[in-house]
C-alpha cells in the first residue's frame, strides 16, 4: 500500500477510535467517522469493507498496543531487578509513571467500550478482548507465582485473581477518572495496587519495623 | 397512577435497562424496547416523553437502588461492630456475600454503560452518576478516616482514593467478569480490597504474629 494509503487508513482508524471512546460503537456511524477523519466515503470503503471490519481492525490494533505495553514494561522491570517481587512492583510503577503524566481524565478503553455493547459485537472481537486479558492474567500471574514462592503471602489469597486485579483496576479507574473528571485517578489506583502487593508479600518482620517507625508506632 | 400503569412503566424500564446493559444506550431504540417489554408505542409515550426521559428515569432508579445498598450495608455493618475498621471490613464482606451468590457473569452497570456513551448523554444524567459516586466516596471515606485515626496505616496512603477504590473495583470487576464470562470475579476482587484494608490498617504486631503462624513462617 502506498504511503498515502496507509496515512488515510490510520486517519480513519484514529477518528473512529476517538469517536467510539466518546459515543460508543453504535453511534459511531460511517458518516460521522468520515466527517471526523475528513475523508470521502469512497476512501473509507477502499480501506474497510464495512463498519464491522473497521471495528475488528481497531480492536486488533488496540490489543497489539496493549500487549506491547505489557511486554515492554515487563522486560524493563526484569532488567531493573533480579527479584520477582521487585520486578512486579517496578512493573506497576512504570504504568503509574505513565498515568501520572495525564493532564486530562482518561479517555477510556476500547475493550471496555465494545464490552458495553457486547450484544452488537462479532464474537471474533469479543474473543480478541478475552485473549488479550488472558495474556495479562498469565504474564502477571506467572510473576506473582514466582514472587509468592520466594515471599509467602501474609494472608491466604487467590493468586490468579490477584493478577486480574491489575486489569480490574485499570478498567475501573478509567471509568471513575471519566465520571469524576479527574486525571489523577489511574495513577492513584495503581499506587493502591502496588501497596497491596508490597503489604501482601514483603517480608513481615522488616516491613513491620520500618513502617512502625515511619508511622510513629514505635515512638 | 393506577396499579396497571405502574406495572407497565416498570416493565418498560426493566426492558430498557436489560437492553442497555447488553447493547448500550444508542442501540436501545424505542422500537426495540417496546418489542422486548411487550407494550405498544402508545403505552411507551404515555409513560415517557422521549428516550432521553426514559434514560433519565432509569439512571435515577439505578442511583437510588445503589445508594440504598450503600446505606443499607453500612447500617448493618455499624450494627455488627463498634470499631470503624471492623465496620469497613464487614461492609465490604456484605457486598462480597451478595456477589458470591452470582451464578452468571455480572450483567454490567448502567452508570458504566452511560459513561461509555457520555458524548450522547444529557449533562443531567452525567451529574447524577457523579453525585452518586461522590456519595460513596464520602460515606466510605468517612469510615476510612475514622479507621485510620484508630489504626494508623502501615504505608503512607491517600485516603480519599482508597475510598474510591471500592467503586473502581466494582466497575472494573463487572467488566472483567463479562469479558472472561466468570461469575466469581466480583467476589474475588472484593476479597482483595478487604485484604488490602486489613493489611493496611490492622495492628501490625497482632496481625504479624497471627499470619506468620498461618502461612507457616513461624514453624
Amino acid at each position: 500500500m502506498a504511503r498515502d494509503g496507509t496515512a488515510t487508513r490510520t486517519k480513519i482508524m484514529d477518528a473512529a477510535e476517538a469517536l467510539t471512546l466518546d459515543h460508543g460503537f453504535s453511534a459511531s456511524s460511517v458518516d460521522r467517522i468520515i466527517e471526523r477523519a475528513g475523508v470521502t466515503k469512497g476512501s473509507f470503503f477502499y480501506h474497510f469493507d464495512s463498519k464491522a471490519a473497521l471495528a475488528r481492525a481497531l480492536v486488533e490494533r488496540y490489543a497489539a498496543a496493549d500487549l506491547e505495553h505489557l511486554e515492554g514494561n515487563m522486560a524493563r522491570a526484569e532488567a531493573l531487578s533480579r527479584d520477582p517481587l521487585q520486578q512486579l512492583i517496578i512493573f506497576v510503577g512504570l504504568f503509574r509513571e505513565a498515568a501520572e503524566a495525564l493532564t486530562e481524565p482518561y479517555p477510556g478503553c476500547l475493550f471496555s467500550s465494545y464490552i458495553h455493547e457486547s450484544g452488537l459485537m462479532d464474537s471474533a472481537i469479543l474473543d480478541i478482548i478475552q485473549v488479550t486479558i488472558d495474556r495479562w492474567r498469565k504474564r502477571v500471574g506467572d510473576k506473582i507465582d514466582r514472587a509468592a514462592a520466594l515471599h509467602p503471602p501474609r494472608l491466604p489469597v487467590d493468586l490468579a485473581s490477584l493478577a486480574d486485579m491489575l486489569t480490574v483496576i485499570f478498567e475501573g479507574a478509567f471509568i471513575v477518572s471519566k465520571v469524576m473528571k479527574d486525571p489523577r485517578t489511574v495513577a492513584q489506583q495503581l499506587d493502591h495496587y502496588r501497596n497491596y502487593l508490597e503489604l501482601l508479600f514483603a517480608p513481615a518482620d522488616t516491613r513491620t519495623d520500618d513502617t512502625r517507625r515511619e508511622v510513629g508506632l514505635d515512638a
